[in-house]
């Protein structure tokens, strides 16, 4: 399904997958350095926040190298080498990170047990389903199957944007004041940053045809995986800060003149 | 013993050992930066869960170099390159691994020292006995010899499987109430995801052939390592957690009015 593409096509493409492994790496060190920054309960939900980063810095190296192998360029010419770029890093990465992303977010909100395990149980299998209802359309070039496969995939995905979208909305007002306008910008961050893949998906079915197709299908896929896994996992993190912040003070308060402070909250 | 593939099985084998390499990763970093989360007297349990995800994502990272090299592909069509797929890779893993990923189990239980040394050092040298007398009908193209050493590889798995089963659900009792649930489940997990080692194998005595055969038995072995190794190493991690809770609220208990609150059990 590759078509053959200019050089500055080749070229703002491969740049654009250099930058990302820099900013997922980045990001990666960032979290796990900063985890013990936050209280103790809401360590997993940094850690996992690193780990999406990780897992697709993994594959954006992985992305680079079949974007490279999939062309020969030479005297400023750039022409198909019969090596098939390997769209299907794109598919088991988000098979992996998509789940937990939905994860780190439904930990930063602190529910009861049950309700955490429920809530990511249920959204995580309908992101699983949806990546891989998405991956017969990808890889796909007849414009019937691919807008089938996207029909289908936008079940669980409008599922899960009504959930996230309304469901959180709920539970914004149990969280410290401090941390409210963090948390809703999460929700939306989620909602325009996830839209951007249904978008991108439908490019060539648009009217985008050939090498620009290609470079618009690669770099849309890239812009909004830097927003919905590094930008996103940041705000988790500040999220998690501003809540840490805002239990130990309370936990203070309530201690005053009782007790000796208890170290974790 | 490796057979020519199409490109889509090609592709399918490929993509599990980098899908494979991303999990144990992860599995990896979370395993060794959520160490601190559990009581000290779980902290090696939980080490090795992570080495064993370490040696395994080492391992996937050869096993896709060596099925790379293994094939030629060209405009769509795969012929093998004459260099043969290492098949030792998995066969030194599980030499490693499959000892560690017992002793995880048993330390978790958290038994006597004599035992746990005892459990260890039994179960320890049937798993590495198990592994080596299944290499030599790994690598056997004849499906007498690879009958053979499958039998003789089966006694200590079943010896193993056995103690762990029945010996284990003994212990089940003295595990505090919150994570029965769990160490029952790692009993089941346990079992299920060995049975697929001796069912892979025996795919290609079973009718299976050539291509079919080979991603059978990839794809196989790719599955059952992820569900034994990341899957169970999470569940360990679980199972620890949930009693180092416990015992802090134990240990709580029993001093309220008398010291102050310990920090850590």
């Amino acid at each position: 399904m590759l078509q053959s593409v200019s050089l500055s096509q080749y070229d703002l493409v491969y740049n654009a997958f250099s930058f990302t492994i820099a900013v997922m790496g980045a990001a990666t060190a960032f979290l796990f350095l900063n985890r013990s920054q936050v209280a103790p309960v809401y360590r997993t939900a940094i850690s996992i926040s690193g780990l999406v980063t990780f897992i697709a810095m993994y594959h954006y190296i992985r992305i680079a190298a079949s974007w490279t192998e999939s062309f020969i360029v030479k005297s400023g010419q750039v022409t198909p080498s019969g090596v098939l770029f390997n769209d299907a890093y794109r598919y088991v990465d988000w098979l992996l990170t998509v789940p937990l992303l939905l994860i780190e977010l439904i930990l930063v909100m602190k529910l009861s047990r049950s309700e955490t395990v429920a809530k990511a149980t249920k959204l995580g299998t309908l992101a699983a389903l949806m990546v891989i209802m998405g991956y017969p359309g990808e890889i796909s070039t007849d414009s019937g199957t691919r807008w089938l496969w996207w029909s289908l995939s936008m079940i669980p995905f409008l599922v899960i944007v009504y959930d996230l979208f309304f469901g959180l909305k709920n539970s914004i007002d149990s969280q410290p004041e401090s941390a409210r306008g963090l948390v809703s910008s999460a929700r939306y961050v989620t909602v325009v940053s996830w839209l951007f893949y249904p978008i991108v998906f439908t490019l060539p079915m648009l009217g985008f045809a050939g090498g620009e197709a290609t470079t618009a299908v690669q770099v849309g896929y890239t812009i909004a995986d830097i927003v919905s896994k590094a930008g996103f996992g940041i705000l988790i993190y500040m999220i998690a800060v501003r809540k840490s912040e805002s239990e130990a003070e309370h936990a203070q308060s309530d201690v005053v003149g009782l007790s000796p402070k208890p170290t974790a909250v």
